[in-house]
Parts: structure tokens; sequence; C-alpha cells
């Protein structure tokens, strides 16, 4: 259990014919361009290009699921360097390091260790499996790579064969790290903002109202009144669409979407200003938000994406002591077709519209999202997402939606990470679990391998660049 | 990506022991005779035996299994020669046939692409993939068999080995149609009517009084009273199984069985009639009407299929634009063990009911489904089903289920289809699908091999037989 | 089909290179010893240490997965010799023996074939597969291997290598048995009681008072208060601590945890006395009940297994006849992460609290208890169980589990049983789906073989042993 060597064949049917279909496929798409239509990279990386601090800012701190399951195996966040209170973490990077390094076999069958595994071993040459022993030789190799121009950000996004990031943005974001990147003549990557409106849905959370003096200030356009509101939304929306963004992403807790009148709107924004709003009412204020922003895209066409049903901070101490995105936002129970009843029958057969509806609760994938997506024109399914990226459920994906949605309504990969390298490590994974489950169509003979092998190449490009609206970023 | 040939190991799993038990497995039942419990099929086809008109009429324009997903990748119902505010499509049928074409690339991994293969290529001897290329060619082969005898609807029940086919019909349909074909002596197939009785269930629907004056006028009973209504419902029932029914059917939202007082539900009837009456009301009159189908089936030993948990008509434009039943009725999140409570503690173990449950909710199949078929000895577990008759989900259905019910207490396969070519292919489908299950059963030594394939033959023949009380077609 | 010989690759995966490393990992484990944490075995048994008086009553009578299938299947559960309306049964061992055996085709696929195959062979010697003309045969010979010494219950603890077997015990049982158990030199086994205060719960429930009256007998604490019912609980559940217990264990209709102030739980608690209780206060009395006993393992260390989502006694006229635990104890749909909220954020993280979550509902696998388990340090996802207890959906389990949860965060298998002799074929079964699993891990290179090996050998050691706090019991 000291070498860490990857086998060629990671991922791929044990089945002998089964994996040699399998490896024509994988092999017909490893290492070809990526697109990343939906992260969470911070753009000022790339901007300022520096050189990583060290493995544990890399690999760990930041990266929820990494985080995660050290601290379901008694590992505490302050420990792992997580921020305390609003200060940034004080434990030192190699002691973080010694924690994941000794937690090592409690990642065992989890996408994660496939994920770290891949990094460091292909990305950065470590030779060795992670363990108390070898958690310094490792850390002081991975320092050394880190600090070679090879191991910026820019010249790991081109090694990465990107041909497109697309981050997340706030809708009162300056965008003044994309302008500077898309200003910059030595940098030629395309890196595109994501109009992400959470903030503005419900009028009820802590800092709506502050969110609204942001967006008002960047938009110049006073969200005093609900129109005002959508005015603002509307222009940042076109800013956003200037800086290259071709989708909307929004995160609700249902994906209710019944709308309301222009007056019953006004009313509860109003009432909200004041601190009064029922939660019936603010229930009724994030569902039309929902229309409103369908109605917005067939409007401007940003393609919008969808993902209801996780409870946020669901440990209210953690949430306390450490801030949000610390491992503790969870699965709901959920469904699509009745609560997007509204949207859908307003704008389902759009021609500018395109809904790509993501999900943590994968029994929506046969029952909601395959039938949804395998009627309206709209409607695309959704990678496997969050929870739901890992070999197992990939292929739990595909067979579940396949057969209503076929593979050209589904959205292409998208690795939804924080974790800048984790990036050619998670689409190299989907690859692979699709050409898995490709070849086991092809040896019970319900695909012949030449069209196998054709979607196998269209799930990583044109599918992707359909689905999100990416025709400029192909070149 | 141009020759159509099939292999005779399609579906059966690629591992070669198994493969070769499967192949065991599936000589045992490929041909034999079909049981046809549950189809769409119009019987006036069979009693006029006339020519199909031509491949669209055949092939695509009436099942939604395929203009669904062509409606999904944007090609509009009109295009699809559907019916367009009452009118007939006017589109042409060679047209028609070359979108199907040209849009097969979307079909792949999808099972209405596996029946259209079958079909083209066993039934019509079609040689040629389906392309821009190669439509007109196939198009011209395909009108040319439609317009030979052999080719007729007759030719076809006899060519498939139809031992018995089951239709859908109102209760106030006159079953002309099957008396027309019992009182032929050239045809000498069994197909029968199945007691459909959704049209009374909701008095808030569309064409709920309308439906009362159809039943009344078909039973010459008034059914101005709720006991008027049940008797005429009980009358039609014995005329139905005087034409040959073993069995009802019937599609509800919810399956919620809680029964009403006489007076209650007279109540609710006489409120009804005037248009007063509200939500929940309807629903318990609803759920009344679902505890007195039970109780009617107890008495005159008609078989009660269920199948609830469907959003019918989710897009109301394509409803109001080309009529119900376009592809947009959507599942619904689904229960059976609370709702069915009622009904289950009132007939559950009564000797002359057959209760079959069909889901499109996969989350019942191990939940709710398996554990009552599980328990009550009148509970079937219905075959998978609509958006769940895949080789895909058929796999799923069967390790869910066998673990609570076992093999014997499910419903055997049913097509559930409108498209009459595809009922041997659909019945094809599910016999190497079962075939591959046991097969993996078998090399995993869970069962003996002979003992498999005993199931595989009885799942064709006694266990559809003994659910839906066919003995009486059995010769 | 008349020999009853079983491979010794049975379970283990079909393709050749998966199966010798799954055969690899079984041996690794194979007959190495049980611990059985969770068991529904009468600890009288092996005080008394009778020989078992018959096949009728060791195999099938008190085992609902037998009974509730045969029953699905037509056969009474009077004939099978269930007790009647309060009477013991009058069916003769033999004819519910040869009921077994004729029905034995029925159970073809099932877990229950798969555990009496293997006891049958392996502990009692039987050659034959059962069926009518093998019936009486087998029970002459089953007669005779239970009248002899080495098939008396301590004989037969012994030979299973059952390390600790816990028991499921009432708060106000006197644990006699347990104690007799102990205080005897002649057995050195560890079995211990298990806190199932799930009697105290439901205020509205047929038999809460006299359970308070029970409990307030046993531990000499007046329960006509809240406070005093606590109270109560908490001393019994010293007294099992002191018997050995490390677990408690909860089967709740939901697994709502929000707490009430003891005001509030006290004017509840006596209303409840009087019998005036409304249903929302009987509901927010349960939840409280939860929330109390997590508190109190806080305060005393033992373990909480929670098991929401059954709906008990569905059949009434069964219930009235036949007493309950008979089969039609059935799933509900059932979430964990809403409702245990409140317990979560208050105990979630205590050094104290294990908290072990099962399910009858898989669509909590990877929705639920995965993502809970994988950030809460205090929560574990309990084994498979009840209806999921096959090998089908254990590999269901491993697949939704282990993405977020991992192995270590699992609880290692229980075998939930009252069938005595089922013990060892329901742990050898669970040792080889769990090779099988990381079988196909190593071969598609998530995982090397020796780190495979080592967590084969963890879930059947160190996992349930750190899980229900066992290590008093590893001697």
């Amino acid at each position: 259990m000291t070498d860490l060597v990857l086998s060629p064949d990671r991922l791929l049917p044990a089945d002998p014919a089964t994996r040699s279909v399998a490896r024509r496929l994988y092999q017909s798409v490893a290492g070809t361009a990526i697109y990343s239509p939906h992260s969470h990279v911070d753009p000022s990386m790339l901007v300022d290009d520096e050189p990583f601090s060290d493995p544990a800012a890399l690999f760990i701190t930041p990266d929820h699921y990494v985080t995660r399951l050290l601290h379901a195996h008694g590992v505490s966040l302050r420990d792992l360097g997580c921020e305390e209170e609003g200060r940034p973490g004080e434990t030192s990077a190699r002691a973080i390091w010694r924690l994941l390094c000794t937690h090592w076999p409690v990642f065992a069958g989890t996408p994660v260790r496939w994920w770290l595994e891949t990094e460091l071993s292909e990305l950065f040459g470590v030779r060795e499996t992670p363990s108390a022993a070898t958690a310094d030789r490792i850390y002081d190799h991975l320092c050394q790579m880190l600090s070679s121009d090879a191991f910026r950000p820019r010249a790991l996004f081109a090694r990465f064969g990107l041909k497109l990031l697309a981050t997340t943005d706030d809708p009162a974001d300056d965008l003044s790290a994309h302008r500077a990147l898309r200003a910059d003549p030595s940098f030629s990557g395309h890196v595109v903002p994501t109009f992400r409106p959470d903030r503005y849905f419900d009028p009820t959370a802590v800092g709506w109202t502050a969110a609204l003096a942001d967006l008002a200030a960047s938009s110049d356009t006073s969200c005093e009144t609900y129109s005002g509101l959508l005015e603002a939304l509307r222009k940042r929306r076109a800013v956003f669409a200037a800086h290259g963004a071709t989708a909307s992403d929004m995160g609700v807790p249902d994906a209710g979407s019944t709308p309301l009148t222009a007056a019953e709107a006004e009313r509860i924004h109003r009432s909200a200003l004041t601190g009064q709003v029922s939660v019936a009412d603010a229930t009724a204020y994030r569902h039309n938000m929902l229309f409103r922003m369908a109605e917005m895209s067939c409007e401007d066409g940003l393609v919008m994406q969808l993902h209801p049903g996780v409870i946020r901070n669901h440990h209210l101490p953690t949430l306390r002591a450490h801030g949000p995105n610390t491992g503790h936002d969870l699965p709901d129970a959920t469904s699509f077709t009745r609560p997007l009843a509204p949207l859908l029958n307003a704008f389902g057969t759009h021609p500018q519209l395109r809904l790509i509806l993501f999900t943590v609760d994968e029994t929506t994938f046969s029952r909601d999202i395959a039938p949804l997506a395998g009627f309206y024109p709209t409607v695309y399914a959704g990678a496997p997402w969050w929870f739901l990226d890992s070999p197992a459920a990939i292929a739990r994906f595909r067979a579940a939606v396949t057969d209503s949605a076929s593979f050209t309504k589904t959205s292409g990969f998208i690795d939804d990470t924080r974790a800048f390298c984790s990036i050619p490590a998670r689409h190299d994974m989907s690859r692979r679990a699709d050409a898995a489950h490709l070849a086991h169509l092809v040896v019970t003979h319900q695909l012949p391998e030449d069209e196998a092998i054709d979607i196998a190449r269209r799930l990583v490009s044109e599918i992707p660049v359909h689905a999100f609206k990416l025709e400029a970023y192909t070149l």
C-alpha cells in the first residue's frame, strides 16, 4: 500500500470484452479539451496568477468534499484550517496535510480519494500513497512543485486543456476579475461569469436587504420596488452577457414556480422591506422570482440552471463558527414535475430557453427529470452532481435517464468545484464512467461501437456546447 | 452505421459464462405465445382488417413514446402529423417518416430505438439503419410490405403468436367491435375488453356529466344518484365479463381508498351534478370510488389493475392544440402502502380479488409494492411500465422486487402499447431482460439453472395467466 | 432440482477475474467471529438451553420473513401454526413443515431461500432440496439433529462463533434472563440487552398507561409526571448498562426530534394520562422523547439506534387474529435530514453520542443517511435491514452510501432476526455481498486488493465494535 500507481484502465468494466470496448471509447476522448460550464473557481486566482500557497490551501481547507469526510471522522474544522468566527484559520499547512494523510484509509472507495489520487499522481508526480509515514515527504514534494511556474494557475489552466471555465457570481459582482482577464492580452483562455441571483430570492433571509442595496448600487437602479428589482436584475444579466456569460444558475429550496401578479409581488416586496413578511408570502415571492428568471431567459437567452432541494447549513453551530459551505448543506426530498408546471406551461417550448435541472435526490432521475427532458424541448437533464458525482452514481444516472431523455437531452459533465486542480480529474472520471456505460450498451448489442464512440465524443463537446450555448467558445 | 443487423444475443449479459446461461434461458421462451393482458390497441382494427395506411401512421404519429422524444428535440407535433385542434394532421406520411429517420441518432440507447429496430428488421426485413440517406428507400420498402396481405392486422396477430389481447375500454363502450370479432368465424384469436372506469372517478373533471349520460344510456340505468351510478357500473362490468373481460384498470392521481357512507357519497354526487363540489369532496368521492371498484371485484372477480401517480396533460398548450396522450403525461411521486390501507383492510385477503399495482415512480418498487405483494395474497407487483419498460428498468424492477415479492407475485409482462407492431418486440425485450436477470442468479449460485428455466417459462405463461385470470384463454 | 449442494462461490461475481479477487476477500473473513449487536433472539432460550422442539418452531412459525411470503401465496397464518386470538397454534409441526417444502419454488431468488438453504445444508447436513417428495425425510432428519446435544442453543451459540449477541428488551424488563446467563459459570458467551423504549413514546397507543405502570414498578419511580418518566427511563438505562448493554434502539413512525419545554411535556403527559391528547400533542410528545433519548445517550454513552418509517400492523384483521409481528409491518416513505435537525443541532458533534440510522426506504441511502454520516461525527449508516437485507440490496446500499459516508461510517452488518439459526447464514451473506462489492472496486482499480482485504476484515470487526461500542466484548 505504499506505491501510488494508477492503472490506465481504472473505472473501466472488469469483463474483458467490455473493457476492451470501453478502452477504445475512453481513448477517443481522453485528454481532449474540457468545457467547464459550472464551477466555483475564483476568477481572481487567474488574474493574479500567483503560485498556490501550500498543499493544504490547494487540496483541503476550501474543499468541503474533503473537510466534511474528515469532520465525519472526528477531525475538527479548526484543525483543518477553516476560518473561525470570521478569522482565518491558524493551523499550519503541514499539520493539515498530515491530517489528510493519516486519514487516507477513510477515503477508500470515495470519489474524493479517486480525484486526489489522480491529481497527486498525474499532475504532481507523487509516487507514494499518502500515510503518516509519507505525509512530510509528499508535502515537501508538493511545495516544490507549487513553487515552479508550471504550477501557477494560468499554466495549469492551459495544461488542463480548459476550453472554457464558467465561474459563479452574484449579480452585484462588478466582474472586474473577468474584465481584467478579458483585457489581458497574455491570457487567451475563456473565463466567463454565471449569473447567480440566489441572494435576491428569499425576502426573509438575513442579508436580503443588504443584497438589494448592493444590486441597486451595481445596476444604478433602485430596488425599493419589485419592478425596480426586476429591472436591476435584467440590467445585470445584460452586463453578465456582455462579459461572456451564457448562463444563469439558481439554487432554491424547492422548484415552485407559480407567478404572482405585479401588484401581489410589489405588496410582498414592500412588506419585506419593512421586515414584515409571512412564510407563505416569502414562498410565493420566491416561486414568482423563479418564474421571472425563466421569463428573462426567454428574453435574453441566458441558459437557466436550476438545483432545488438542498438544505443549507444544517448544523448551525458549525455555521456560526466556520461560516457557510463547510460540508453540511444536505439533500432534501425533491420533485420537479409538479412545481415546475407553471414555468413550463408558460415557457416550456420557448425557442430561447434552456432549462438544465440538477438534483441531489436521485429519485428524481427517472421520475421527474428524464420524463421532463423527454418531452420539453427546453429541458435538459443536468449531470449527476455534488453528492452524486461518483462512478457509481454516474452509472445510475445514465441507466435511469437515458430511456426517457436519451444522451442528447443531458447537459454534459459539470465539475461544480472549488478545487481547481480537481477539474481534470473530475472530467476524466466522468469520461471513464460514460465509456463504461456506453461499452455495456455496445456489448449487449444495444448500440454499435462506432455510434458509441460518436456519443462519447459528443458528450464532451457538442452536447455541453449546445446545452450551455457555448458555440462562441469552441475555437 | 448503415447495416441494420441484430445480434441474436442482444440484451444478454457480456460475461461469457453468464451469457451462455442467459442464451439457454432466453431460448426456452423465445417466440413462444404472447399474452397481452394490457394493451391500448383499437379492436376495430382487427374487425376491419384493413391494410395499415402508411409507415408514419403505423410507427410514429399515434405512438407518444416516439413523438415525445422527437418533440423533446425540437420537432413540432404538427410536423409529426398529430391532429391539431381536432382536425387530422396534414403532414405527408413520407415527410413524417423522414423526420424519424433524420433523428435516428437521438434515440440511441432508448427502448424506443430497440423496439423500432426489432420491428423493422424482424418483422419488415429492413436491412439498413434509418438515416436521411436511407429514409426514402426504407419508406418505399415498408409501403410495399404493408400492401401485402401478410401485413394486415389479423395476419400479424397470428404471426405475433398472440394468444390473448386485452384492449382498454370505457364502461359505456358498446363493445360492438369485440362482439363482431367474437361473432366472426374467420377470426379465432382471443381479444377481450378491459373495464376502465376512469371517466367516472373525478366529479370535477370536464366531461364527467357527459360520461354519466353515456353510461346511463349504455346501461339503461339512471346515474342521477350515486347508487344508480354504482348499479350502472356493476351492470357494465357484467357485460364486459360476458364479452370475455377478466380485468378492470384504473388510472388515478393517487391510490387513496377511504370509503364513504352511502349518504356521504350521495351528497357529493348530488352537489357535483349541480357543479358545486369542493376539492376535498371530489377527492373523497374519488377515493371512495376506488374502494367500490375493489368491492365489485370481490363480487364479480374482475382483476383490478391500478396505476396511480401520473400527472395528466402537464403542458396545457399542447393539450389544447393536439389533445391528450401526446407525451406529457408525467410521473408524480407516489405511494401505495398508506393510501391503500382502507381497501386492503377490507378486501386484502378476499379470495376473489387480484390487485395488480403499476407505478411510474420506481421508489415504490422496494418500498411499497414488493412488501405489499409479499404479504397480501391479493396483491401483485405489476411489470415495469411506461417510463420504466426498458432493459435497465426491468433489471432494477427484478432486483428491487424479488427479495420481498418473489417472481410469483409479479404480474408477467404487459406491453401497454398503442403501437400494434411493437407488441412482439416489447415482449421479446422483456424475455431477454428476464433471462439476463435469471442468468445472473444462476451464475452467482442463487438459483439452479433448471429452476431458472422453469421461472423464465412461467413468467410468460402461468404467472400472467394466474395474475390476470386468463385460464380460459390458454388453449 | 433434488440435490441441495451449495457452491463455495455463491454470491461472488461471475466475471472470472472479479470472482477470484472476491474469493480472496471472502476467504479472509469466512467463518471469523460474529458480532450480532442487533437481534431479536429471546435470551431465556440460552438460559434454559432446551433442545428446539421441532423444525416448524425453529424455521417457520416465529419468522415473519418466512410466514409472510407463504401468506402472500395463499397459505393462512393459522395453517402455519401462528397463535390465534391469543391461543397457541394447533397445526402439527410436520404439516407446517410440509407447507414450507411444497411452497419451496415461491422462495426462488429471495434471501429467505438463501438463508434456509445455508442453514439446512451447512448446519444440519440436509442434502435434498425441500419439496413435497422430500418434506417428510428432511423433517425426520431435522428432528433427529435437534434431539442431539450439538443442536442445543448454547452449543449452536459456540458453533456459530458468536462473540456477542445483543437482544432487544423493554425498559421494564427485569433482565433476569441476562442476569442468569451472566451468573452461570458454564456459559461464557457475551449476551447483552438493548434498551428499546418504544412503548413509552406514543401517549395515544393502546398500552401506554400499562407500560408506564410496568416501568414505574421496575424502576421504583412514579411515572405520573413526565419528569418522573424520564427519571425512570434514566434509571433503567443505567441498569441495562450494568447488565452489559451498550446500545438503545428506537422504532418510530418518523424521525421528528423537536424538543419541548419541560412544562409543555408535562402538560401533554398529564392530558395523556386522562386519555385526552390530540394527535398534534401526541406527535410533539413523541418527537420530544426522541430528543430526550439522544440527550441521555450523551450522558450515559448508550449507542442510539434509530429506525423510523415503518407502518406497524397494516392489516388489522391479521393483527386481531394473530397478534403483532406477523408480516404486515410495512415501509413508509421516510426522511432523516429535516426531522433530525433539532437533535443533530443539539448533539450532532457530541463526543459521547453514536447515532446509527436504519431505513426500509432505500431512497434515503444516498439522499439522507450517507450525507449525514459524511458530515456528523456522531452519525453512522446502519446496515441494510429488514426488507433490504438481500445481496441485491446490500450492493445498492454500498454503491449508494460509500461515496459520501465511506466504509468506516457504516455500522457493520446486523442480522435483526428472531430466527436463531439464521444468524450465521445472514452474516455469511453479508460477507459475501461485501466481498463482491469490494472485488468490483479492486478490479476497476478503485482500491488496491490489500486495502480491500483490510476493509473486508474491518467490516466484521473494528467497524461494528466501534459503532456499537463493543470494545469490552472483543476478547
